[in-house]
């Protein structure tokens, strides 16, 4: 099973007046990491595939938060694929802090297939079946 | 039940290159209705009840996007208490766009009570027993 | 001269570990009265001066912190036009506490006229000599 | 003169509805550098600053955006001291596109030295010279 780790370092802005990352930034850490995810596992850029009329908007996002991240704190994302049809996709994520390992986050999100015009699903196995499988690659051991 | 309703008018910083509010930025709509509801509930705002010794931090976050937002869009917030424990409390949210009243996005998100300088879990029952009861009958039918 | 007064209420997620509103949050409080201007000035929003194949991106911005926004404090954005001309318009805003009026920050940003679709600059004079008068009235005693 | 180089890479969250970097991250990124210019100049990180009592809360901030960055971009943030006193310090930052090198955002910041307590300022010549004298060597050729 493929599985990336994306480095990230807190920043000041992320953080709230509780002196913790705020919980809302975790979100945008795991789409930084599947941006990697992704480029690594069909070799395109995530703009290269919305060229290609390609969109993952998110249909859910969970996060259960374990243990607070702080300002300056060395993170990494681990990120790997969870689960995988023609109409959708889904990712999960860990969040460890580097120094000790331990778990920070851990999250997932599902996103539809959707066509970059229209909005509207599409069917993966039929537009593009090639990045499909190379996708469904990635969840093999 | 107490339901409150919060205004919210999406903001072009909000939006992303796919046209439509990012899905980050929903949580941070939930903790401002968040304020709302619980200034209502317990007629304290937040910051009063920090100033208490008591803190609210998010064990878990749950959003389920169905239709986007857009910039300049009215919303509402529709917040309430769907789960109340000495320990935990989840609150539960629509929201829904103010022209047709079109359900955009359903989350929850869970949140442990918590002391505000040990940062460790605190019983409301035996700390603040009438800030509990007040928060019980949000509720109530 | 047309001034326009929004309404904002700090958020949880804009503070900082420092306990304040991080100073990356105004140029967004910004954006928001500035579109709250652009509609009471020419009747249009945003979103339809984008489909007219007008946008206008920041050239210049400057903020000056005279005194911390806090969580939960109600806050009006003063908003007028500064400078006008067919390449470019200035914007100058004033945050203002709601409780004693005080002044929090002050600010500037710099916009060029630019086209939709080629992101170069246009002359409003040419282009839309309507609009340009229009906000040409707003500097106006 | 000491310059550091912060690498960054865009965001998707970080893009806006025009399909470019919204112009209020620049001043997260100009953190972000800063974090990085501090502990290479002084050994200590802004943690540890906080932590002798010292914060330095934005006075000014100035941004000049000369060129879209977009999602994905590598970017490049130079960072130094353009002014130093016991009261306040200058930085200057450069934001370039690392493909070809291209400015994207020229900006400033300037901040108070201040009590982490008191929030007042302090004359950092009397109260931790040498920190100011290690801040004075950054600006000398």
């Amino acid at each position: 099973m493929m599985v990336t780790r994306t480095g990230i370092v807190a920043r000041y802005a992320e953080t709230d007046q509780m002196g913790v990352i705020h919980h809302a930034v975790y979100p945008v850490w795991f789409e930084a990491a599947r941006t990697e995810f992704v480029k690594q596992a069909v070799q395109l850029s995530y703009s290269q595939l919305e060229a290609m009329g390609v969109m993952t908007p998110l249909a859910e996002l969970t996060c259960r938060y374990l243990s607070p991240a702080r300002y300056e704190d060395g993170l990494t994302v681990e990120t790997r694929v969870t689960a995988l049809t023609p109409a959708r996709i889904e990712f999960g994520y860990v969040v460890r802090r580097e120094t000790d390992g331990a778990e920070l986050c851990r999250g997932t999100t599902l996103h539809g297939w959707v066509d970059t015009k229209t909005f509207r699903p599409i069917n993966m196995k039929k537009r593009h079946p090639e990045l499909l499988s190379r996708m469904m690659k990635c969840m093999e051991e």
